[in-house]
């Protein structure tokens, strides 16, 4: 099942280098897994800004909110999700 | 060169049934050619809404410009365009 | 599946008695028809709006697009869809 | 009487661990003592946010401003109340 | 139990003169009634603006939405309803 | 003259309990006195929130802002102010 | 007693000339006799819009509205009225 | 002394198509003489709308209004102005 | 030319006493400079907000510019600047 | 490739001058630079507000991304892109 999210990263200015590098770091072994698993499907950066939009395939509501909440990054980043579905004149069978 | 771009389709409830056939057929022919040839590369339904998020991939500003004022429906949609780049820690070799 | 769904009926003010007498009578129906199924499994009215809060329990999101495209009044609404999950802490077992 | 409450939780990130989770524990004592005098009658989670959708079945407003004011969360939230009333066309019989 | 209500009128610009005329007497003769009953509490003019602030005092949330509801001008109106309780420190002992 | 006034109370989350006290401390004193002037005629809390609507009934512009820039909360308060007038179909002869 | 006026004119786009320039000359005498009364003090154009700022210096909150609904642009302008008051610090004594 | 100015075109959809091309054609003749005299100084597409952003380079605040106001298209726009000043860290000498 | 300016002053609640008086007293003796060369025409205080409208008659963008950015409360200032031009109808001479 | 950027600087009030000038001397050093391979083509500043709309000729979305990205204030900058393209109707090959 898909779902467009929005992610804005919003870091305190005033937060020390190595916290913000470790949880960079941590953040993103979590999301290269979520990758590999076919979970985090597509994402792409917003230009000129520290935000992302991103595709996620998974089994339901539940798992989403279980993975975005598990994101180190989670407490400091607006979220918006959407849900989508297959398009009907779509030809790109795999256009999950 | 990827672009994010949001259409809400608004048609007026009073226009008759046989023209807005017309431009929505016209509007998946030139949908489904754009989609053969690359250049718009992923479409999903919002839930619940006239609407889609699509991507693009084009050669720049221009083309996706030519592209979008050139569907039937444009007279009748809002668009969004937001500009994309790659997300320096996705795994995906093609994630376009 | 649970969603949040807000509806607000925007019904032309011109619109003749009868074509929006007959709108109403085919939404009943279908409303009726889908709460017999479970599927529409709440409904609240906005109070002083012809708006309703309504939460769906369905397949995925699939299922409510299609649903929710397939109201006589569709097309005459402006619907706004968020994904829920249950909460850690609810007592109820069914809260759906 | 019903109201619709959208609770959006805004806990500051600097806030000490053992601070936050006192007030979460009671935070949860309070809600599910709520839940069973059947006065918070449905909460759901918001998909990717720390915010919930919640129906509130009370004597009136004043209970229910006694209520949310009174939760150990009430300083951190922005909340938003919508008054509800039953659906004519609604088949659940308790569907309050 | 006491609202607060906001309502702004809509009418068309182009409704014939008459049609209005008429709307608006059955507005005020209904108006009065609740007024009389003591239901429409209060009722203000927002200073250039074809609108009002006005007090409700009903037995609960269906009652208001269906004084509202049956209101002439209703399909013609934006209206926001806003739920109130008495102030802690109200010295007025009929601050309704 | 009367005045439609939406007071929003933002205190910071980490102001000591004590000074938090004696400013609510002051303003109830202050706010009292000016019910009892008859200047403060309505005050109604907006349920869920620490916000209220009030009427004020004042000689002018000039006396209102003096009254609310006074208010010992006035440095945390989001203030909006609406003239109104009487209206012209109430019955309330003291409809102030 | 000043106010600031906000007034944007939204006049239809298929209003027959004649019916719009009868508004416009009818609008143009009565305007121009509220700045000989010295009760529309102040207009300024917004450039590039069909708006206008403007001081009005009147009795109270009643004669502005009954001023500016009297208007014959008043059904097709959006208006925000803002109540002022001197500042501390004017060194104009008629900065009215 | 330069302006920055956002046009939104909101052409009737049902305008008949030689009414368009007659003011498009005025407007595109009026814009290549405000180009030729160097007031029209910028000119670029928004992509995906039918929008513009522009710079003007005039006299003054009154000289831009009459300008655009004369715009055959000016009744079918929403316009936004901006006034500009000089970068101090510019080094394009005619970085007007 | 002529220049409206809303100013809202957003000072930190925390700020010392002393530092906001020593930055008052400073604003204050620029603004009466300012008044008195009759560059800032006009100021009135918005009823309840700590906020003023004004009205700047300077010789251009720049000017305007380097005295709204050399004003000792700018870095605690919002600023929306809306330039202005004389309306036709206007009787008076003077009103700049 | 042309793309519209407004930029609105951020700075914490409370951040020490030598940190503050530090940030924008190499933010000069670094633009002026971009200036000078002509990636960063137009700047002007916004009247009254510490922002700015500026111009940029990139090879791409990603180049504008690196970019911006890289600049002293980024962590301080709320930052809106825009993609642009030729108008048909511009006069001046150069418009870029």
């Amino acid at each position: 099942m898909l779902f467009h999210v929005r992610m804005d990263v919003l870091l305190p200015v005033d937060m020390p280098q190595d916290v913000a590098n470790d949880i960079k770091a941590r953040e993103k072994a979590y999301f290269q897994q979520l990758q590999r698993e076919g979970k985090w499907r597509h994402i792409w950066r917003v230009v000129g800004e520290y935000s992302n939009f991103s595709i996620f395939d998974v089994a339901g509501n539940t798992e989403l909110h279980d993975l975005l909440s598990s994101l180190p990054l989670f407490p400091y980043m607006r979220i918006a999700v959407t849900p989508l579905c297959r398009h009907p004149s779509s030809l790109h069978e795999d256009d999950r």
